[in-house]
C-alpha cells in the first residue's frame, strides 16, 4: 500500500488497519516517508480521530520501532508511573523512594522537560555529580541492588514517536487524544513496564484543561493498556495551582527531601501517596489502596523512603549529603521575599502563567538546546482558599538577577487572583480510570 | 503571526484573514515555510474548508506570488478559457481559432498535462517545429498581429501554486474544492485574463464525478471571479465518454483540423461552439450566446477558423502544411482496426480507464519527466447510445508496438459496456454558472 492511500483512508474518516499503521510508523522511524506526508496524516488523525484498536496498534508499532527494554532480570512486577506534566509536580521524587521502600521495584525511564520547568531528569541533575545515563545492565543491577533507579530514555527508545512528536510540535497536531495517548504509552511499554500508573493532570496548568478531556485521555490510555495486556490505572488529578509549594529544579528536589523527611505535609505528599498506593496495588504488594497507603505512610514515618532516595542518589554518583543539608543544592544569586500587599482570599491561579514565570527565570527550556539554571524558581506558600493578610508572604523568589526578580514578581502577581470572598479549595483528584471503568471522586 | 497559529486556526475550523493567507502563500513561494507545515495546513483546509472570501484571498495571493502578465498592449477584452480536463478534449484547438476569427483576441497560456493524455501544449508540440515558448513581448505581438497565440506558462507564474500543487499531489489533498478553485483561478488571473470561460467536466473521466460536485466547483470559481472583479462563466459539461472521437496528441490535432475544415461535426464541435459563444459574449462581440454561436458557425463555414489555426501554427514556427495534409503529423508504427465482436448498444464507458489506456500507450505522462509519444492513441468512433453490429469498428489503435496494441485493445474493451437494451445519450452539458447564479440544462 502507498502512503497516499493511507492518508486518503484517514482523510475519509476510515479506520486504518494494523498493517497500514505499521507501514507509516516504520517509515517515520527509518526516515523513508517524507515529513510532509506524515504531517498530512497527523492532521487527518487530529481531525478524524482513531479508534481504540487503531490507537493501540499505533502504540505497539511505535514501541517496536526501536529497542524494547528487557527488565525480566528484575524479579517482581515492574510498575512505571507517568505524569502528563504540571507545575511544581515532583511526585516521582517522593513516591519512587516510598514505593521502593515497600518492596515494589521501581525501574523508571524519564524524559526531559520541554516546558515550564525541567523534567524529573533535570531536577535530579541539579544534584551535584548525579548521572541519569546508565546502561541497561547498570540500570537493572541498580534496581536489583537498591530497588530503585530513575534514568533517561535511551536514544533508541521508540524512534517513530520521536519523529512524530517533533512533527506534531510544529504542525499544530499536539492536541490529538489518540496521538497523545499512543505517544505516552509507547514509551512506557518500550521501557519495559509490566503495569503503569498514569497521572493525568487537569486544570489551568495542564495539557487537558477540562476534567472531561482528562478523563477522555485517561480512558484512551487505560484502553491501550487493556488491549496490549499491561494493566493501567490512570488517575485524574488537579492542576489548578502548582502541586507542591516549590517551583524550579533544585527547589523541587529540596521539597521532595523535606516531604520524605516528614517535615512537610500537603498536596504534593497526598498525590504522591495516592499514585504510590496504586503502584503498590498493581505491583501486587497490597490488596487495596487503603492498605497500600498505610504501607507508604509507614515507610515515610520510619524514614525508609528518605533512605531509598539517599541510596539512589549515591548509586547514581550524586552527592547524597544534600539529603541532610539542602543548602548543598545549587543556590541562586538572589533570594527575595515578596509580600501579598493586600488582604483577602486566594481565589484562583493561572497555573500555566506561573509555569512560564519559572521558565522565564531560567528554570525551563524554551528550545531543546537551552541550558537550565537549576538554582532558580520560587516558593509559593499560598494555596487557593487561603485567607491572607497584607504582610503575608506571597512568594519567595530564587533569581539570577534583580531584573529577573522584578519580572518574575510581576508575572506571579498577575497570575494570582486575590478576592474578597472566601474561595473553595479545588479537588486534588477527580477520578480513577481503569479498564473496568471510571470512578469519580469530584 | 506564526505558521503554527495559522495551522491551528484552520484546524479549529476558523476563517483565515487575508494577512494570514498572504503569509503562508509567500512562504510557499519563497520556500521559507517547511513542506510539513504547508502539508498540515493543506489537510486542515481539505477537511475544514474555506469561505468564498478565503478562497479568493488565496487565489489573489497565489497570483501575486510571481509575475502577473500584462496584456494591456492588446486592445479589447482578453478572454481566457480553461478546462478541468478530460479525455479526447481538444476544444481549445477548435474554439480558439474560431473565437479569434470573430475578433476577440485569444492570448492563452496553457499548462502541461500530467494525466491520461498530454495537455494543449503537448498536442500543439506534435506539430513539427512548433514552439510554445514565447517571450511576453513575442506573445503580445503575435496576438496583435493575428489575434491568437497559445503558449506555455512561464516558470515564474504563480510559484506559490506550483509548491502547493506539488504538495497536494503527494499528501492526498488534491480533492479540495477551495484548493482546486484557487489553483485554477490564480493561474488564469496571473496570465492576464480580463474574463474567463471555464469548462468544468463531470462524469466518469472527470475530477468532479457528480454534477453537483462540478456545479460546486463552478460556483466557487465564479465567486472568485466576482470577488476579484473578473467576470467568469463556468459551464458544466459531460465527461461520461471521451468528448472527441480521437484520443492522443497528434490524433487530437488531426481531429481539430478536421472539425475546423468542416469535415466533421459532433460533440467536440458542439462543446467548442458553446464555450466559444460564452467567450464572444464576455469579450463584448456578441449580445447573447445565440448570436455568438451564429458568428462562430459563420467563421467555421467560411474557413476563417481554419485559417486562424494555420496562421497560429506558422507564427509559432510550426509546419502549417499539416492543416492541409494531416499525414504530416507524427505517424505511429502500427495502425489497427478493432471490431466490436458483438452486437448491441453502447451502454456506458469508463472514461478514466479509457484515458489510462491512452496513457499506457505512451500518449500521457505518468511522471513529469516522461516523454510523450505524439503519434499514439486511438480513434473511438462509437458513442453511448449507438447501436452496433458485430463487425462495426469499435476503435482504431495507433500504437508503438504489437504488444502495446494488444494491451490497449483489452483495456478499451474492458472500459466499454455493450448492452442489449437501448441506452440514452448522456447530456453534453448540464449547467452554466455565473456570479448571477446557476442555469441548469439537464
Amino acid at each position: 500500500m502507498s502512503m497516499i492511500d493511507i492518508i486518503t483512508k484517514k482523510k475519509l474518516g476510515q479506520a486504518l488497519s494494523q498493517a497500514e499503521i505499521a507501514e507509516f510508523t516504520r517509515g517515520a522511524a527509518d526516515g523513508s516517508i517524507p515529513d510532509y506526508q506524515l504531517a498530512a496524516l497527523l492532521m487527518a488523525i487530529r481531525l478524524n480521530g482513531m479508534t481504540a484498536q487503531e490507537t493501540t496498534d499505533l502504540t505497539l508499532a511505535m514501541r517496536d520501532s526501536g529497542d524494547v527494554c528487557d527488565l525480566s532480570a528484575i524479579p517482581g512486577v515492574k510498575v512505571d508511573k507517568h505524569s502528563t506534566g504540571g507545575v511544581g509536580d515532583t511526585t516521582t521524587l517522593v513516591l519512587a523512594p516510598l514505593v521502593a521502600a515497600c518492596g515494589v521495584p521501581v525501574a523508571k525511564m524519564s524524559g526531559r522537560g520541554l516546558g515550564h520547568t525541567g523534567g524529573t531528569l533535570d531536577k535530579m541533575e541539579s544534584i551535584a555529580g548525579l548521572s541519569v545515563s546508565l546502561t541497561e545492565e547498570q540500570f537493572v543491577r541498580q534496581v536489583n541492588e537498591i530497588g530503585l533507579a530513575v534514568i533517561g530514555q535511551t536514544a533508541s527508545l521508540a524512534p517513530a514517536d520521536k519523529t512524530l512528536y517533533a512533527l506534531r510540535d510544529v504542525t499544530a497536531t499536539v492536541d490529538s487524544l489518540p496521538l497523545i495517548a499512543s505517544s505516552i504509552m509507547s514509551k512506557k511499554l518500550a521501557s519495559g513496564a509490566d503495569a503503569i500508573v498514569l497521572d493525568v493532570k487537569t486544570g489551568s496548568g495542564a495539557l487537558m484543561e477540562t476534567v472531561e478531556d482528562a478523563i477522555g485521555l485517561a480512558k484512551a490510555m487505560a484502553e491501550i493498556g487493556h488491549l496490549s495486556g499491561k494493566p493501567v490505572h490512570a488517575i485524574v488529578t488537579g492542576m489548578d495551582q502548582p502541586l507542591g509549594t516549590h517551583v524550579g529544579n533544585a527547589l523541587e528536589v529540596k521539597e521532595a527531601i523535606e516531604v520524605l523527611s516528614g517535615k512537610v505535609k500537603g498536596d504534593l505528599l497526598e498525590v504522591a501517596l495516592l499514585l504510590g498506593s496504586h503502584m503498590l496495588v498493581l505491583g501486587g504488594r497490597a490488596a487495596d489502596t487503603a492498605s497500600a497507603r498505610a504501607m507508604l505512610t509507614a515507610a515515610l514515618d520510619s524514614g525508609a523512603g528518605l533512605e531509598k532516595l539517599r541510596a539512589m542518589i549515591a548509586a547514581q554518583g550524586g552527592n547524597a549529603a544534600c539529603v541532610d543539608d539542602v543548602q548543598l543544592l545549587p543556590q541562586p544569586a538572589l533570594i527575595r521575599e515578596v509580600k501579598a500587599g493586600c488582604s483577602g482570599y486566594i481565589a484562583a491561579m493561572d497555573t500555566e502563567a506561573l509555569g512560564y514565570a519559572a521558565q522565564a527565570m531560567g528554570a525551563g527550556r524554551v528550545q531543546k538546546t537551552d541550558v537550565i539554571d537549576y538554582s532558580v524558581g520560587y516558593i509559593l506558600p499560598v494555596r487557593i482558599g487561603d485567607k491572607i493578610t497584607e504582610d503575608a508572604t506571597l512568594c519567595t523568589l530564587y533569581a539570577r538577577s534583580e531584573a529577573d526578580a522584578v519580572k518574575a514578581e510581576a508575572a506571579i502577581r498577575a497570575a494570582i487572583t486575590i478576592g474578597n470572598a472566601p474561595a473553595e479549595r479545588p479537588p486534588l483528584w477527580y477520578a480513577v480510570v481503569t479498564a473496568d471503568g471510571v470512578e469519580r471522586f469530584a
